[in-house]
């Protein structure tokens, strides 16, 4: 592909500010034609090629890098083995597993599974893909040529439009997937084009013991003791083209391979990563990180708390409905949780502070600048739409969760909605209300026989509905105010009211309101089926000024972020894209971690953990056979001799978030050293901020990986074809 | 005292066996005399001074640490100031808080308490004591004199009676609190002289939330961040005797005291600590191991869950039900957890197996010795006695859980047992019956009244009887089964009839029950008092026969003791007595320790972790003059250099367990380092194995108190009366 080179010097043109600059250590999430220019910090770090060679999407190793099942995964052999997480491949392992046609069972989430040969190679569920990164093209002009001179909501239309325009014109060769990549909030805009190789089968899973050993206990938590790989083989056509499954079909040659290493690996050896980080928030503006510490994630967690009290109480009397709102519970306890690690991990890193004093010193740098007047005006323009949100926050978040939340009133409000939006084409319905989309729908109609009690749904309704009544009136809405009324004596007899005149309750009188057209929806005498219609134009007309928000910030953030691009070139830094699912490149080091006073983390585990952790019962049930190996010690070449045991897992200072699940853990010479499949609590908050003392990433040791297929769960034919010695 | 130095040459006499036997490292709660044994040892791990010296209690260092509230502590000044840890004075604290005689109101817990001058010293609770021991006499041959030829109960009673005469004779003398210590189980008596300080004042204490940082939450957790301690000045009279509290006694001279250190400490410097550790069972027998660890803590684990379980079951429905039963459930949760803990770290260090393969090298080193027979029948007859507790170990479990955690059952069985030993002469009344206790019996009575639901006491009844009753047959007691019956039915209409027909419910009901004579208690028509007056009979004959068998034990033993420290001698290692209350001490290093695969926790913790774990509530609430003092940096002198910070505690391998509290820890001079306050929760199993790679003793780095002192609660007249630096 000689056109590659020509593709990536557009994108250096496209960036002119941050070329030659440096990065600060260790942090960020480079796309991979910005490596060049930190060629120097990477080789300071370690790194013994030529970044330029990273740079090139069509060159080993990038051409290795792929992405798989949503996250990310490499080829190790040239023969189309896949190498990802046990999680990320999960659903091809459930898919294999259960009923046979043959009517035996099989458990293969339990025992794992090695295929003997080719033909034992189990085919993927049939949306399953594997997607190789091809072409990575700037087309800011395109996307933005009907959207100059707009405003808000027309802006986001004209961006939208034209993105839909390219993914279709691109789309036209077969095999392809492609997208449209929005870097730095709007400033550039890329069109990614993708193989998409469609027949992906089961090659190699360790049984779920240790592939998730910990389960959610080690969720996010180091020491680690967790084998998260499994080995796909990706499949074509004869003639080399990507093919739904058929037994004829043929392995793929991919273009390049990487090559499991077989060296050891100590604190403070150079790490890199390749991978699709999904969401980072690192270059919001300071008023956001304020926003988000200050009110976003403490109302949050304040409100999921309250919620499951309110839950709880209600339904401590009665088990069946305790167990009907256990998942809503243990979701709600979730995100809690997740929302208080990252509160507590943003105020110990002082983010706000940092932040904000950032952005002081850039103002101050911008002011030296000439002809800011157009950007500072754009920069508070943009200030202006977010303080609008955050006027308004209050109510975003509960209208929110007094939809999300509840099961027959959210029933009801998307059987208008789904009716509403039939009256379109269906290219035009908004997304969720597709034709495609109805089963989904009818699905969750079904769902909520199991998921709701009504004495639960009125109690959190009228805690939710009553925290809105008591917001500033500007903040009220209309349309809710008539279907709850505006005092909680009201909200009380409403809810009455509302829940004895409903029949939604029912499975068939829910389905069969999604076979009824708008005008009998609208004229429904079903008392939530009407509040639903009185709602429907607000949540819409909320939609359309959250829309409009969003067109305003695309046209208007650029102006910040070149801003922010040129204040970092003055410091001698280069600037990263926040995350957004395309291919990223981390680097930095095997590196210990300090999480707190008079604890040191090490930056390796061995299997000496596997047994300290293990109890007989999930998520600790170690299998019988790896507990065996590990007693007799048989470690061979894959054993670290500075510690004379096996290693499990590693821990890396790299630049990671959800999405890089599956990324590659390169070497200084780029052979595959691990797999990386999650990161610590303490780096929780790293979507907004890398804090250095803190962020790390997580990953298989491919030692550990080695020793299972030599020693353990033996798969000899595997290693060979990854060129790996016998044990 | 010249007679010291010939005290312990005979006690040195007494154990021909340990002489110049080695110990295993760093293991071992030794009596002073022992030291001089195991010198070579403590050289080697660093000690720079004589052993000799620390074996003589009238000499420094060993006539500077005292017995404090029960725990440990030592003299640090030349005018009695005596330091401890801030919870072992905590009385004191609490004592001088709350209304004051001229109505104003104080609370030095929360406050924290700094005496500007000698005048300012606050007098503690009256029952508060400074122990110095000052003698240590071997009197086995008193002790055994009546007893050889015996057995059983009388041996027991022999033993009782003739330690009871030993201790009445020393307590002649003024001011002497005397006591006979039991040495290696019966195989020595030693009689301890200590000198009673009555007059104990208040000098420094700080705040609860720098004394106390952490709570429960950190109790037994480390890394820790306390400053667990508290200085007291002992007083006498101004004849310089013992004295209760006057206003005109003047400041005690202790013959030394100890000098805090100024020197810097690091990983792996010597430390030694002297103290008065309470009970251990490291030299119990291996099938005692085995009970421990196969039986006594499953049960008592599942047990106690069991009986969590059915209390907030049962007062699930009553808020008022959940309030009288709180603290019953807390303390249950708290001995299971503890028991959980204990289990856990036993089966960790393979305690049996390592315990039973020790033992049997032990009877296989006997049985090459000549003149070994009446040994073997003694160690044989003392397994018979253990066996038959063992066959037995369902029912005493169960019977004392019946009367011990009930409240209405348990009142009417302790006054049934009251009534009964009124009809003795005080002095031979059991303990808990006699006169000096009647105050405490009639405050458990109207204690009753907080603590007590019917529906609760018959549910745990049903349970617990419940389990009785489906024990073997063998284990029945046919007074119980009259007053339960034998079947859960019987149990059902049984336990109805004992609760409706009692009129024990009501206070003013019991404390008159308490002022009736034995014929008005044994003939009540109260249900539950004539269910104690059957009981009672077979409660006294279970505890004759424990009497007995502990008589039989505490005759049996010593021939298992003496073969022990046969066998140890031939291995070159001495042996130290379990602990027993006594002076001992014990030398190790600073350690840092592995808890884990991958996680290493640094020996010293810093002011950083007070902050990272400050939450601005309890038990996290760092004062904040503390918060301020560290974020201004100003450390002087007391900052560990190679940390460029303020230290707070620091871990040792030092062998301890509760009693220990309080300890001085020295360095190789005898400096004083650190001051014992905790251990590690990996180390909770280390009263029964001291398992090298998991036992840590947690200290004050006296450098924290010396900034507290210098920096942050100025108090310089005291760091002067210790002859340390102004800061």
């Amino acid at each position: 592909m000689p056109t590659i080179r020509r593709r990536l010097l557009a994108v250096s043109l496209a960036l002119p500010l941050v070329f030659k600059a440096t990065a600060r250590a260790d942090e960020g999430m480079w796309m991979p034609s910005q490596l060049p220019d930190i060629a120097r910090q990477m080789k300071a770090a370690g790194f013994k090629g030529d970044p330029r060679d990273l740079a090139e999407l069509a060159r080993p190793p990038m051409n290795a890098i792929v992405k798989v099942g949503g996250a990310s995964g490499a080829f190790v052999s040239n023969e189309g083995l896949v190498l990802t997480n046990h999680h990320v491949a999960f659903g091809v392992v459930q898919y294999n597993s259960g009923k046979q046609s043959d009517g035996s069972e099989r458990d293969l989430i339990r025992d794992g599974y090695i295929a003997a040969d080719r033909g034992a190679e189990l085919p993927a569920n049939p949306d399953y893909r594997v997607l190789v990164t091809t072409g990575f093209d700037r087309v800011t002009d395109r996307i933005l040529a009907e959207a100059k001179g707009q405003q808000g909501r027309a802006y986001f239309d004209a961006v939208d439009r034209a993105t839909k325009a390219v993914v279709a014109e691109c789309e036209r060769e077969p095999g392809t997937r492609c997208s449209v990549a929005n870097m730095y909030y709007g400033t550039d805009f890329y069109r990614v084009r993708q193989l998409e190789l469609r027949d992906v089968r089961l090659v190699y899973a360790p049984p779920n013991d240790i592939g998730n050993y910990g389960g959610e206990v080690d969720n996010f938590v180091w020491p680690r003791h967790t084998g998260d790989f499994t080995l796909l083989r990706a499949y074509v056509g004869k003639d080399g083209k990507p093919a739904d499954y058929s037994p004829d079909n043929v392995a793929y040659v991919p273009p390049a391979h990487l090559q499991v290493s077989t060296a050891n690996l100590k604190e403070g050896d150079y790490a890199m990563l390749a991978g699709y980080p999904g969401t980072t928030f690192r270059h919001r503006m300071a008023s956001e990180f304020a926003n988000q510490v200050e009110w976003q994630l403490p109302s949050r967690v304040a409100l999921y708390q309250r919620m499951v009290d309110v839950i709880e109480a209600t339904a401590a009397k009665d088990e069946a409905v305790r167990v009907s709102y256990a998942n809503q519970v243990r979701s709600l306890k979730n995100s809690l949780k997740r929302a208080q690690g990252e509160l507590d991990g943003l105020r110990r890193s002082n983010a706000v502070v940092v932040r904000r004093d950032d952005e002081t010193a850039m103002y101050a740098w911008l002011d030296q600048q000439s002809d800011v007047v157009a950007t500072k005006a754009d920069i508070a323009a943009a200030q202006a739409v977010l303080d609008k949100g955050v006027a308004m926050r209050g109510r975003d978040q509960l209208l929110g969760v007094i939809v999300s939340q509840t099961q027959l009133l959210r029933s009801a409000v998307s059987l208008q909605r789904l009716a509403f939006e039939r009256a379109k084409p269906d290219a035009e319905r908004e997304g969720g209300y597709q034709q495609r989309d109805e089963a989904l729908v009818s699905g969750q109609l079904r769902q909520v026989q199991r998921r709701y009690a009504m004495d639960v749904e009125k109690a959190l309704l009228a805690e939710l509905v009553g925290q809105y009544q008591a917001l500033p009136a500007a903040q009220h809405v209309p349309e809710f105010d008539a279907v709850f009324g505006s005092t909680p004596a009201q909200l009380k007899a409403k809810l009455d009211a509302l829940y004895s005149g409903t029949k939604l309750g029912a499975e068939n009188e829910r389905l069969a309101a999604m076979q009824a057209d708008r005008a009998a929806l609208s004229n429904s005498k079903d008392t939530l089926l009407q509040a639903a219609a009185t709602l429907l134009p607000a949540l819409l007309r909320l939609e359309d000024e959250s829309k409009a928000s969003n067109g305003e910030l695309l046209r208007l953030r650029p102006a910040y972020m070149r801003a922010l691009i040129g204040y970092r070139k003055s410091q001698g830094r280069a600037v990263y894209p926040d995350a957004n699912s395309t291919l990223r490149v981390s680097y930095g080091r095997v590196s210990a971690m300090d999480p707190r006073d008079g604890v040191r983390y090490r930056p390796l585990t061995t299997v000496q953990g596997i047994v300290e952790k293990h109890t007989g019962s999930e998520p600790f049930n170690a299998p019988q056979p790896l507990l065996a190996a590990i007693a007799k010690g048989d470690f061979g070449t894959t054993a670290e001799p500075s510690l004379k045991t096996q290693t499990v897992d590693f821990l890396t200072n790299l630049d990671t978030t959800g999405g890089n699940s599956g990324s590659a853990v390169m070497d200084a010479h780029g052979k595959l050293i691990g797999l990386n499949f999650d990161s610590n609590w303490e780096a929780v908050s790293a979507s907004w901020m890398f804090d250095p003392r803190y962020k790390r990433a997580i990953h298989v040791d491919m030692r550990y990986l080695r020793w299972l297929l030599a020693k353990v769960y033996p798969a000899p034919h595997l290693l060979r074809e990854m060129q790996l010695p016998a044990e």
